[in-house]
């Protein structure tokens, strides 16, 4: 007897529940841009003659009203359905019988889950553009407060030279704005047309693609057929990449959070409502959020690679494995969401220590700071550094604690608005209004 | 005004499902095993006086009625209670009042989920190894059925020499005895014990660690107590890489069997159950079941890294990010198990192709049954490859079809007794039994 | 006694060994680039008055001479020498004495090996982006010469429907073009000038970071210092990812060109040059070279995560660690590039088989064919499909072989010209004159 | 033109440079593998009457005396030889005629790289043993030493409880001994014979595998032919896999030693030897040897990834792909070698501060011995929990700073003993002196 057999369940929802599996959960997240894809095949459908003009006027009208349900929460897939494209087929088959049906000539399942994918990626990867670029501002800001407050700088984890708050807080400014060109890509790249490509090689029907191209407010076209198949996957992987560079920005301060909150720093502190107590210790305050934000970024960052074991050596053509890339990818978009809000909440909240330098500790960090001050008396470098070397053995080093930076991008001149004007040029790239605009007309 | 804020979440709610997450659903998992933990430390609480056997006896009541209650699938994790562990001292609490609070002395939420854990994962693992044993048996048995099927054996993907069905399954079968050495490793380095080291350092009570081994069945205990903590992470990923390597068998068969039901191969076919047609073509039969096997194997194969990226460059002592490790490991038990019983189900039901050989696009698999032929005759090895190579050529070739291989482990001789021995000795040293014995004792 | 003593190896050399390791080798690939940034930070620290213009003369001659030496092959890093800087600094320093020593005012060796792996890594990616659209125009003119030569299309690895060599390799090089622009937004991301953010906090020396981004070629500074330093290791991510791109691309195609090579599809072939064969077959031909090319593409694939590994939880501020990060990075850029060299050679080579659709076989392959000329002839399409299924059940289905696939991308409009637009608009965007232009100021 | 082109390359050479690669280079390593096999082989050849006992006897003296060749390191693959089993077999045929010839019969090259990669595996792997076992004594020898060197012990980065030196350096200790059984598991598998698995279908000949088993000193045998082949790729996982695991403890505990020698944390301290200096800083004394330890090991956590990425989705049948397998594999031993002798070197001279404690910032650390005195007065835990918490937010708590821990594994308790127990164990699994015994019993 098999396991499978014990608890009543026949082979074949055994098989049913294997192959389906959470694709029907994961549909979910496809309807709106199921119906979507479906206005913009309708109206090229009757550009080409093979559904009239009221047939096409029934189609829309019921296809925004489905719109409409799934915007109002109201849309499901139905027991028995195999999946969202079904689901909506079969709703408009329900309303309009006959003419219902004529909606799938021209086209395969194939490329209607291509279509809907590409236009799900899009909008969320503008999403999480938009939430990275509230932290983005939320850094900048925070450094712009702390201009003046310094900070020890470290190389090796060992004390380096005088770093400020205003700096930290801009360098993952700055991190995330180089993120930004990462995201705007996948975003370029998951902007492309494959409807109309089939199964995989195209139709014999004369398909009008630059339409649907259009309509859909698609950048361009998947021009060849079996590359717009064959970009499965592919899209999953760059939304991923991406995805992973911003949460390799945000793993990174988290670290530096749990650090800088150890007692042996104490640069930061995060207020009591984001820390968490233990059942044994009664001292303790955990920076549990930041090292949370820290594990569930670096856990994103290994899903590229679940894209690349899934897709490797896989000949080209469809294979059903990537059904299950939905999986990877749906969950991914709504984790880093979540974590941009919390990185934002954090840095809204995170308590910066003030004259942290002052410490007898931190005299060190200024032995640059010394050198610089001989050489600009004449002193050759070389032989400045020696002298301060032997003060410092001497213990008759005297820390210049005044600090004058100058140059872009240094203390006394953070650069800021240089930083903020890069970003804007990563979000200006996405050309993301054309495409919300067509999707506006599409469905009113 | 934030993402978070928009539903009317608060914001403690909202560092609330940050940091709790999938965590407490994760956590009914670990429920038995908690109890189990409780039974055990309370004996030892009682052995070294911090409890009385009166004590004793009203806690091990309550837990046991607990355990009943778990397996009875009546247990919950109430609103507002944080995990499994707060869950069950609540209960005993209710119940028994100040003698519950008692449960907690000398140990800590750390060594709790940690004790956990390790009875969790050697469960899991055991269970994975009987559903590998099934798939090995069912494996042996088509491969004695079928030692007389013949079929093309391939390197490089290219015609290459004679194989047949009983090597081919009964490769898999070894190569599932192999994995099961790997399941072995995971499970003994599971199976010990970690109750006791409280935080990470240990307890100022005169705790017998070496009593809750016994009653627990562990094979031994992780001593130190600063290394009992640092085995997180290294037992999830140890257990993941055991599945990884029986995934990746899996995966490998179903990239077979995915090729050899292609109509350019055609040496096995599905039944109609087993396959799924196409939206446009009619004349589709689709391995889908395979290939969601070996998609599903194949991510199975990147969790060793998720955890290794989780875990990478903490310092000792514990972080919260450990938590989300459970969201690795415990839907992977589920996944590997249900990946399991569908390949032995398709097992069951691959249809073989007989005769496939006779076609004549296989004749120059026999060339090396050719030169041996020559060999036999006394012509050099180098020499007989010349001659056969020229017949080839010349279009003189003649395959001797008549197969006589004898040595162990080859067609006519598929040595799967060895097999089957080596497969149970990999069994036999997971040594379950003494585990299996100790826990009963414990709850009855 | 240890090993590390065993060989007469004293402690100083086994730390020296393990310390430096590769690195040195690694090195001598950023000796241009070492010079590059030496002449860009002279002629700067002449605009801020810390070396006279003589001294600019003399630095800015010897520089070039070095320069010359580094083009002609002659440029060693002598025994004793730490690494590429030093090694530079010394020649200088040997040349001009005292005005060599003035170089290395207002910098580090952190910005200065920030600087070169910039310069580098722009350098190489811009070659594989040439190598790349080689192998592109291979593709795009296969395409078009096989436009009409038909080919088996596969969902599922089971026989679909009619495809073409045309859009076999018009869906490579379409592949390409997008996998162009990750190799663009890579290079723009490395494009970013690093100089004058010291040991990654500053410096106090009043730095023209803008004139030293320009005279490099840069298309814009990492600003804030901080982040400067925090760029290593995210460029090389970066760089390493679009890689992976190319290499996931070329690695499905050799998936491809095995499989099809395979007895059992006997689509492509090779010339006997590219095949090998066996020490007991005498009948093989093996697509060696395609085998190597998947496998060395895939193991690129790994690269990224590599980085990931060295990278991760580390805190903010330079590590020793990224040394290690030449070993990776470096190597991958001549793999790649061989990789596209062979690839295009084999594309060259590659025997297309014509005809292979009127093999009976493939009947199967215009079933969807039949079913749109039923909805031609004004059936409606779900019932189309059963009448079709009927025929091949009762075997009377007669294939339609007349393809009339007319649009965008499809068998009968190959798309080519849109295809070579994209790639060329992904071309563009580097942006590579200006930089080169900048270059060839600055050494001449 | 093409870049293969430019350098006076011919075809032939750049494919022979793609296709050969580093593999000759590789191949070095195999010599005495390949020379054992041959040994083997030859008896065998000889007890089924394939060759004379005189010809054995001309074909052992020859095949010895080359094995004294390598270990001398006299041993070449001369050019234009291919791979390392021609060169054995030319140098065979050179000095004995149509005999040397005859040692072909009955395999092919790809058993014979098989046995090969296994013998040469399993030496790798005992050698790693060796050398974690001189890490382990060590650790165990310094945590003995500073058994009353009390350390801060920390959860969440926060200051938790009492460590010390003697329970910090055991846990690495007692992490090593885990890892041994991987390495234990990853040596049994790989101490299979595939010999006489031919190109992966076995032979014709009526070899006899169970003498070359026992002539080799293989635990067992890979039974099924086609499993044999089936082993590459999971022989070299497996052993990769047991690598990570010892480099995942390496790298952790240099994290520790990374963070212990930061100036805020001054737990530990490298003597100058060990550290380096900066360009500009004049104070720097950077832990460089444990960040690149840390590096290197991190690295060689990905290799299991790349390895899999190699061999995902392939059919069964030897595929070229494997070659570069080797590539993967055997720089990762010398690497993960070199990174336990620095190891044991860095622990070795690692300077402990003494008396840590006795800083009033760590008197926290005391909280829970003052909760544990109130609960062995009588106090119920969560009662005496509270207290103390008061007490400290009052500033009248007083860390009780006397000591007493002496359950297993405890402070004071540290059982080495059990953990060294553990150990041996381990390594006595390896069965490592009857393989030993069988090679020189071979050889002499």
């Amino acid at each position: 007897m098999k396991l499978w057999q014990k608890e009543g369940v026949t082979t074949a929802e055994q098989i049913e529940r294997f192959t389906v599996g959470r694709d029907r959960e994961m549909d979910l997240h496809l309807a709106p841009f199921d119906v979507l894809g479906n206005l913009a095949h309708a109206h090229m459908l009757q550009t080409i003659g093979l559904i009239s003009t009221d047939e096409l006027s029934l189609m829309t009208d019921e296809l925004k009203k489905i719109y409409r349900q799934i915007d109002a929460g109201q849309f499901t897939i139905e027991a028995g359905v195999e999946d969202v494209h079904s689901q909506v087929e079969l709703m408009l088959t329900r309303a309009l019988g006959d003419v219902g049906k004529k909606i799938h000539s021209g086209r395969s399942r194939n490329d209607q889950v291509l279509v809907d994918l590409k236009l799900f990626t899009r909008d969320r990867l503008w999403r999480v553009a938009e939430a990275t670029k509230r932290v983005f501002d939320r850094l900048i800001g925070r450094s712009e407060q702390h201009r003046h407050d310094l900070l020890p700088g470290y190389t090796h984890l060992q004390i380096a030279m005088p770093s400020s708050f205003g700096l930290w807080f801009g360098a993952y400014a700055e991190a995330l704005a180089d993120d930004m060109f990462m995201l705007q890509t996948a975003y370029r790249l998951s902007n492309r047309n494959p409807l109309g490509s089939g199964a995989g090689y195209g139709s014999s029907f004369p398909l009008n693609r630059t339409l649907t191209t259009e309509l859909l407010g698609f950048e361009g076209m998947h021009v060849n057929v079996v590359y717009a198949q064959m970009s499965r996957g592919k899209t999953e992987q760059t939304a991923l990449t991406a995805l992973a560079a911003v949460a390799a920005t945000l793993s990174r301060m988290a670290m530096d959070v749990c650090l800088y909150s150890s007692q042996n720093f104490g640069f930061l502190s995060l207020p009591d409502a984001l820390t968490t107590g233990s059942s044994i210790m009664p001292h303790k305050k955990n920076p549990d959020v930041a090292e949370l934000l820290r594990a569930k970024t670096n856990r994103l960052k290994a899903l590229p690679m679940e894209v690349t074991l899934v897709m490797s050596n896989l000949p080209s053509g469809y294979h059903r494995d990537m059904q299950l890339l939905k999986e990877i990818l749906m969950p991914a978009f709504d984790e880093i969401l979540d974590c941009l809000d919390i990185t934002d909440f954090m840095l809204e909240h995170l308590q910066v220590k003030s004259n942290l330098l002052d410490d007898a500790r931190y005299d060190l960090l200024f032995s640059v700071e010394r050198v610089n001050e001989l050489v600009l008396q004449g002193v050759p470098f070389r032989e400045a550094y020696q002298t301060v070397g032997r003060e410092i053995a001497e213990h008759t080093y005297q820390p210049p604690r005044e600090l004058n930076h100058t140059h872009e991008g240094s203390i006394g001149n953070l650069g800021n608005e240089l930083i903020t004007t890069h970003m804007e040029q990563a979000v200006a790239g996405f050309g993301s209004e054309v495409t919300q605009q067509a999707i506006r007309q599409l469905v009113h």
